[in-house]
């Protein structure tokens, strides 16, 4: 088998360094750079530039580079935060990655198609001392989970489907906290909130026995005072995933629960057979899986995704009829911030 | 990369030939063999022998055999069935195992440690065309769960803990049914369930998005009067394991559970902290976890390993206590048989 030196292994979540050059490839659409847009959106300062091929017609609204002007700049990694039809990594990046290689950058990618799988690729990097991170693909080995209780402080985002908004609500409170002055931290558990965060771990990726053990990990015990704000993956009640969304409950074990909620699906992401559970349901569920391994676990509000009810009038009522049914705080993060959600959080 | 020609690297579930030669290496005691001992206890009839290195303490008590006279017997798999320090392969087992390959078995072994990592033992497997098989990891490809209804019927072992008779209740059930002529498999999610069956998946190894998937491709449609009987993986209390639990639950979509557990645990297993949950709440939330899937699903009964109680008298009424307090059947299936719980199975 070939050698692994430099492919990023060893124990816990991997560790991306930045700043980023970002690399848009050929993407088709803007939809095709969601990820890099996503990027720029959370840490602008990170992104030194973009870097795309000829025929790419996705922008990031930041500067357009070359290798040799990131590298003179500092860039660390080249960041291929675009989706590709198939998620294979084409010969027509070849050329760039190569260059990115040759002057001493890492390459982080979000592909289903391994950077370490592409010999060349492979080489080029070893020889030169770079890092590869393939963040949908964790390389590194974890504990079983254990449920023992760690210090600290710990906030996890769930909700009634996938794509929901756990992500976006995790770092608007980590974005809230810090302009607070609250010790926190982002823990991202998806590709995108990896780049993000610069580390973390795909926990949908992980084999299942280390669901739990990987989200341990991921958020180590830490000062009385401090906050993880840990992204949720799936829901409990989507067939698909719910396994992964439980090991990360127990992993996490959450002192505050934040339930995340798109007020227009018809049915769960991917199956029209599968309908969207009622909140009050929601959070029961979610909160009981919680106290298994913290029972003081509360859930602290509601973050709905609005931008799909027709008016403000609507989605005010909406906003103000989940607060009457379940005494909670509900938000959405874009319009109205995560202030009252967050106020009792210190 | 090498080439994967030899290893089983298909879609869905293993399959492993038998009949099976028993290999029990140096085997330093008779807990060791304790998987190879389940295989022969389930399966005498496609256990042609045993083989043992001259160290050997364990005994299967059937027939010692040379890899020549079981395939002369029609031998199709040499079965690792061997708990070993670490769980590798020692060089000293090589000669054996090269031998059965050359006579045209193939190897199917249950250790961490994989055949196919061992560079010759997977080059005379490729030279001989014969298959390695390693059931705790699972070669193959799996489709997301979809959650869709299937036709047949199906019947999923949970438990209070770890360990505590899942795959022995789903045997003794799958055993009763094949009594009374009802149509029905064993379905495996364990290495040794695996051998036992002869296929399956290890379900505590697949990537974690694809628990419920797995379990689907394991249990797939079937006639509408056909029973699957799943061997259950963990429970939704064990921090470590809930995550594969869940998964397994969801793509299973029992029409019935039975809960399994063992009454002299003081806490969960390998977790000192981490109390046993009452046998009331452990059936409420298997049984709502499965109806995300199935909405008619049932808990039709309890089976404890009773081995761990004083005497006939506190059994009696342990299990007394248990039908008292659910109104379901609660047996002992070592010792009372599982009737009184398949019943109602037809």
């Amino acid at each position: 088998m070939y050698n692994h030196f430099n492919v990023e292994k060893s124990w816990g979540p991997m560790k991306i360094e930045h700043p980023y050059l970002m690399f848009l490839g050929d993407a088709p659409d803007q939809l095709a750079a969601k990820t890099a847009s996503g990027i720029v959106y959370w840490r602008r300062d990170w992104c030194l530039g973009q870097i795309k091929l000829s025929s790419c017609k996705a922008d990031l609204g930041i500067p357009n580079m070359s290798i040799k002007e990131a590298k003179e700049l500092g860039c660390r990694t080249l960041v291929l935060g675009i989706a590709n039809r198939g998620g294979i990594i084409p010969e027509t990046w070849t050329p760039t990655l190569v260059e990115a290689l040759e002057s001493g950058m890492d390459i982080a990618a979000g592909l289903h198609q391994r950077l370490e799988d592409l010999e060349e690729i492979r080489n080029i990097a070893f020889n030169n001392n770079c890092k590869l991170f393939d963040v949908r693909h964790p390389t590194t080995t974890f504990n079983v989970g254990s449920g023992v209780s760690r210090s600290g402080k710990r906030l996890l985002t769930v909700g009634t489907d996938c794509s929901v908004g756990k992500m976006y609500t995790a770092l608007a409170i980590a974005k809230d906290l810090k302009s607070r002055g609250i010790p926190s931290d982002f823990r991202a558990t998806g590709q995108t909130g990896i780049f993000i965060a610069g580390s973390g771990v795909s926990v949908d990726a992980v084999v299942a026995d280390f669901i739990s053990g990987a989200t341990e990990s991921l958020s180590p015990e830490n000062n009385p005072n401090h906050w993880d704000l840990i992204e949720g993956q799936g829901s409990l009640f989507h067939p698909s995933y719910a396994g992964v969304t439980m090991g990360l409950i127990h992993g996490a074990q959450p002192d505050a629960l934040v339930l995340c909620h798109e007020p227009t699906r018809s049915h769960m992401r991917g199956l029209a057979h599968q309908p969207i559970p009622d909140i009050k349901s929601c959070i029961d569920l979610h909160l009981n899986a919680a106290k298994l391994t913290n029972a003081n676990a509360v859930c602290i509000g509601i973050s709905v995704n609005t931008s799909g009810l027709s008016n403000e009038a609507e989605r005010q009522d909406y906003l103000s009829d989940i607060e009457s049914s379940t005494g909670l705080p509900a938000i959405d993060p874009v319009i109205d911030g995560v202030a009252s959600i967050t106020k009792f959080m210190k």
